[in-house]
C-alpha cells in the first residue's frame, strides 16, 4: 500500500499522543501495510514542515509561524488529522481546516468533535464532492470502535437503538457519589484534581458533550439529520445525595445515559441503570449499547477519553484510509 | 457488486435462521449493496438445489436425497456456509466439507467451530492455495463481533490479551445458582427446561465449549497455535453453594473465564470477578474483553447463542466476501 502523507493540526494530549504512536510503532504497522508518514504540524499560531517526516525529537526543536491551511500548502500530504479543542457552538476553527483540506483534495479524520455534530452534512457532502473521505471515530467513545463496528460488523445488520454513557467525567463523578457517600461538589473538586473534569465543568455536567456525541451517532448510524439544538439535554447537577442512596439502596445505579433511536426524541438524562446492566459501568468508562434488527443488543465498553486511547481511534481511521488508498 | 451464491450444509436452527433473514431482508440488504442468493442446501442425506434461489416456502416441500459434496456440485457457487452440528474432536464432517468447497474454488462461512479448532492452519493454508477466503465470526461469541472487530477496528492495534465469558449455558447456571441460592444440579435443570442446556450437557460444564472458542481467539488474534489439548480447562461441577455464597457475600460474581495471552498458559477455569467488572455480565450473555497495546481494555457484550443472532455474525461473513467480490 502506498504511503499516507498526514498533517497534524493540534499539537495537545492527543496529537502528541499520535505522534509517538506513529514513531515508535513504525515498524509493527509497516508490517501490518500501514505506511504513515507525519509530514507537517500545526499548533497555535506555530507549523513545522518536513516531507521526510517529523521526529519527536525535531518537534522539541525550532518551529516557525505559520497555521494549519499554511501547513497544508506547504507540503504534499493525503489526510488531515483535525486534533485542536473543540467547539460545540461553531465547529471552528477546525470547520476551516476540513473545508481547506477538502479543496486540497486531503481527506480528513477528525478526533475533534465540533465540525461533525455542527455541520456533519455539509461535511459529507464536501467530502464526496471533492472525492475523499472523512472519518471521526475518535470523535465519540474514544477508541471504542463504534463507528468502525457499524462500517464492518453491521453493515448486513441494521441499528435500531443507540444507548451510551458517553461521557467519562460525569460517570466517574456519579461512581464516586455512590461509592463515597460524597455529594456533587465534593466528587466534582475529585475529578478536577486527577484531572477527570476540566476547570469549567459546563459542557460535561451539563450533558452538553454527551450530547454532541449521541447526535453524532444519530446521525450516523441511525439516518438521523438533528443538530446540537434538537437533543433534549438534562446534565447531572440536580442528583442530590439522598437521590443517589436511594438508588443505591433499591440496587440501581444512576447513569447519565444518551439515547436515540430511528424516530422519536433524541436525549440525554440521568437515568436510573439496574445494576449489573452491561450500562453500569464505573469509573470515567464509556459504554454503548446497538440495539439492532438481526443480531440483538450489542454492548461496548471501554475508555472514554486519553490521549493514546484516542489516538488509537485516529490510528484505526487512518488504517482505513491506508488500506483503501 | 456481483451476487454472492450460497450453499448453506446444516439446517437446523441456525440455517433456518439464515434463510428466513436472507428472504425478508432480501430488500434492505440489496439496497446497502449485498445480494446474496441461497442456491443448495443440505441437511441429512438430503439436498435442495435450485440456480433461482430456494424460497422458505420451497424448503417446505419435497427434498432429493444427497449431501453438502453433491449439492456443491450440482450448481455454481460462490461460498459454502458450514451450519452442521459441532465436532470437536475430529471437526467431522464439517472438516470434508470446507476441503471439497476449497477445491471447488468456494469461499467458506463457518458457523461450526469443529473445523477451526481441529485445523485452523490447514485450512488457512488450504484457502490460501485455492485463492478463497474462510471467515468464522459466527464460531466464535455469536454475534459479538471479535473477529471483525480485530480485522478492521483493531487493525492498527495490538490484541495482547483476551478474557471472556464465552459459554452462555454454564453463565446462565452460575447466575442463577447466585440468584436463586440453588445448587448446580437445579441450575441445571432449569437451563435444560429453557432450551439453555443440551440433554448432555458435558461440552458447556467441563468446560470444552470455551476452551475451543479461547483456543480459535488465540490461534486468530495472538498469533497462537494452540489445539484443544493445549488448553488446560477446569469446568464448573466442583463449584458448590457455598462458594457461591460466599463469593456473593464478598461482592464477586463466580464466572467461567477463559483467557489467552501472547504467550504463557491458555485457559478456562472458574474465576472470581468483581461485581460491576465488565465481565460480570449475568444470563447467556456472552463477555469477550481484549487488551490492546493502545486502546487499553475494551470488553464486547451481546448475546452468545440463539439461531437469529447466529446467523447475524454469518450474514455480517457473508457481507465482507460480497463486499470484497
Amino acid at each position: 500500500m502506498p504511503e499516507l502523507r498526514i498533517v497534524l493540526a493540534g499539537y495537545g494530549t492527543v496529537g502528541k499522543a499520535l505522534h509517538a504512536i506513529l514513531e515508535q510503532d513504525r515498524d509493527r504497522l509497516a508490517a501490518a501495510g500501514i505506511d504513515l508518514k507525519l509530514v507537517a504540524i500545526a499548533r497555535r499560531e506555530q507549523m513545522m514542515v518536513d516531507a521526510n517526516g517529523i521526529s519527536l525529537e525535531a518537534a522539541r526543536g525550532a518551529w516557525k509561524p505559520g497555521d494549519v491551511i499554511e501547513a497544508m500548502g506547504a507540503v504534499d500530504a493525503d489526510v488531515l488529522v483535525e486534533a485542536t479543542p473543540t467547539d460545540l457552538q461553531r465547529g471552528q476553527p477546525a470547520l476551516g481546516h476540513c473545508k481547506a483540506a477538502f479543496r486540497d483534495g486531503l481527506h480528513v479524520v477528525l478526533a475533534n468533535k465540533g465540525p461533525v455534530v455542527v455541520a456533519h452534512q455539509e461535511l459529507l457532502a464536501a467530502a464526496k464532492a471533492a472525492g475523499v473521505r472523512v472519518l471521526f471515530e475518535a470523535a465519540v467513545g474514544a477508541c471504542i470502535p463504534v463507528l468502525n463496528a457499524h462500517r464492518t460488523a453491521l453493515a448486513a445488520d441494521e441499528v435500531e437503538r443507540v444507548e451510551g454513557i458517553l461521557n467519562g467525567t460525569t460517570n466517574f463523578i456519579l461512581s464516586r457519589m455512590a461509592m463515597e457517600g460524597s455529594d456533587l461538589d465534593q466528587a466534582l473538586r475529585e475529578a478536577q484534581a486527577l484531572g477527570y473534569a476540566e476547570a469549567d465543568p459546563t459542557n460535561d455536567l451539563d450533558g452538553w458533550d454527551a450530547a454532541a456525541k449521541i447526535a453524532i451517532l444519530a446521525n450516523s448510524l441511525l439516518g438521523r439529520t438533528v443538530s446540537l439544538d434538537d437533543v433534549e439535554v438534562q446534565g447531572i447537577r440536580g442528583i442530590s445525595r439522598q437521590a443517589m442512596e436511594l438508588a443505591t439502596a433499591n440496587g440501581y445505579a444512576i447513569r447519565l445515559v444518551a439515547e436515540a433511536a430511528r424516530q422519536g426524541p433524541v436525549r440525554v438524562a440521568p437515568r436510573l441503570v439496574a445494576r449489573g446492566d452491561p450500562l453500569d459501568v464505573a469509573g470515567v468508562l464509556n459504554a454503548v449499547r446497538f440495539t439492532t434488527r438481526l443480531a440483538g443488543r450489542l454492548t461496548h465498553i471501554g475508555p472514554g477519553a486519553g490521549g493514546r486511547e484516542t489516538a488509537a481511534a485516529i490510528l484505526a481511521d487512518l488504517a482505513a484510509l491506508a488500506k483503501d488508498a
